[in-house]
């Protein structure tokens, strides 16, 4: 029984890094975070420093746990950019200061972490990953997973397996384009979280809002900053501020018929849908995507075979994710014998 | 060495039934059409006399290669709908009268040909394997097909398999939407041989296109009917009539952005484009395409490795494909010991 039964998961962010301990039920024994971004300087490390400090991240989550590295058998890492997942080089990371160029991140981990093994992939597909090994999609085969955020990123599982494609750039949901009379864009530029706050802050600017303007007033008072939050967002709708409402509706509709279009093509068992904003506000979001997109379905009967689901890991959907990507790759590897 | 080292494909179309007998090569040793519909009455038969057409369709094509049934180790037929291939049933098929539910084709078929055993899949879907096993996606195992006709209809291989979903409606590529500004539709509304026809007829209608009106007026008296055809398609572009260029111009953009969602979604290693308009126009419809598709991928890197070629096997497409999913299921199974 010298099997390892840890794996360490992380998720690697514009601004932080969290690294997990996770046993062979999924769950997790410790949570570490910090930020990517050094506390000492105004400038965000680069690759070689990065890796440093993802390192530094494991061993320490290793050791809220009561673990040393010893215990680990591998660690997951997740990388907001494509991904050669047989070389674990990160191809691009147009978030991270100095990662545009390829950079071996699974090679370069593994030697600070005395020769663990190394598996990385792209952060969204982590977390649909994630999401289907221990969440919304648990023992589902085919899933497609839409995290709706700043932009929208997606993730496609296709016979129990993530899609990769042959430019490690599968998935790329937020720029499925859309267009009419002369004018095309892309989904996110519709519907994403950020165009939802675009839309917000353009009606404060203009002093079109006097309910927005009264929450981002006694926010600010509190000292929680003058920013549109998922819960600023959250607080206007449920106060049924004019211009909140409308673009949260467009968002939904512009959601829906993205997904209609996608199980048009692909047919899968489940969508997901998940994101900060999605998962605070449930319901009452996914509800009216789900009646919408089922009514663009081209093939109308058993539209409810396609299930369309709130995501269920929050924050942990990554490094759950990458923990699960790094024991069934070498999980087995390192037993005995 | 019993094994019948022969397979029939049949595509079952509106209008016609094409029966083939191929080789193990893939070569096409004899063909045989027939109309779907009775030459006696207007009235088109319902399943069960397609299902007798069909099996006389083999028996014939096979006489005419000089085999009979028993030489045969398999059939493989396609139907226009939805098809469930475990049990060889055809869910629905909105373009054959009788065929709005379900109908058991691959068993009735077997029955009618002393127990042979039949394949069936999908028109498209069969189309698409057919360029996969022989045409222009050979060898390739990420592949989507997309066949521009009077809808436009689409399958997808994945990971060298036909993807056909949980209901069995993967690859409904012409029903992916697209929207903007309150106006949503499917993409074949606009992009289709259909759509281009429509404009083609308006112009005419209203008398707004000189060239084009010779064109038609030229062919009907030469007896080939007033109808706009791939032909008098490729005519009036040549001519360069205004109505016609700006049509085909459509089409191409909605489909290269077509392409480029796909591509942004899956990243396969290829795009085939088929149907007679395209076949028929080659590189001057795909050449623009390809040109639009790549300038919108989002991941600019490498374009290239994902292809966009144009189909090669036009008519056979769908024969060779059923043949070889025939030759996939069944030719194992028939072998001596």
């Amino acid at each position: 029984m010298t099997t390892p039964a840890f794996v360490a998961g992380v998720d690697l962010g514009g601004t932080k890094i969290l690294a997990a301990i996770v046993d062979e039920t999924g769950a997790i024994r410790s949570r570490n975070k910090m930020p990517s971004v050094s506390a000492k300087s105004d400038q965000r490390p680069g690759p070689e420093l990065i890796a440093d400090r993802i390192a530094l991240a494991v061993q320490e989550a290793a050791a809220a746990a009561g673990l040393g590295l010893a215990d680990l058998a591998a660690v997951g890492a997740s990388a907001p950019g494509p991904v050669n997942v047989h070389s674990g080089e990160v191809l691009g990371a147009v978030n991270l200061p100095g990662w545009e160029k390829p950079f071996p991140l699974g090679p370069e981990l593994s030697t600070r972490l005395h020769g663990l093994p190394v598996a990385v992939d792209n952060d969204v597909n982590l977390g649909v990953w994630g999401e289907v090994m221990y969440g919304a999609g648990r023992g589902l085969r085919d899933v497609v997973g839409i995290f709706i955020g700043t932009g929208i990123g997606g993730g496609v599982v296709l016979g129990g397996e993530l899609r990769h494609g042959v430019r490690w750039s599968a998935g790329e949901i937020g720029h499925m384009s859309m267009h009419c009379r002369g004018m095309q864009a892309d989904v996110e530029a519709f519907a994403s979280r950020g165009a939802i706050s675009r839309q917000m802050h353009k009606a404060l600017a203009k002093r079109k809002t006097r309910i927005l303007a009264r929450i981002v007033g006694e926010r600010e008072k509190a000292g929680k900053g003058a920013g549109i939050t998922s819960s600023v967002i959250k607080q206007a709708l449920a106060a049924g501020d004019p211009t909140t409402v409308q673009a949260v509706a467009q968002s939904q509709q512009i959601v829906a018929l993205l997904i209609a279009s996608i199980v048009n093509l692909l047919d899968p068992e489940c969508v997901i849908l998940g994101g900060g904003l999605v998962e605070s506000l449930g319901d009452l979001y996914v509800a009216p995507v789900r009646r919408q997109a089922y009514a663009h379905f081209f093939l109308q009967q058993d539209v409810e075979r396609v299930q369309i689901v709130t995501a269920a890991l929050g924050d942990d959907a990554v490094v759950l994710g990458a923990a699960a990507l790094a024991r069934a790759r070498f999980g087995k590897a390192t037993q005995p014998g």
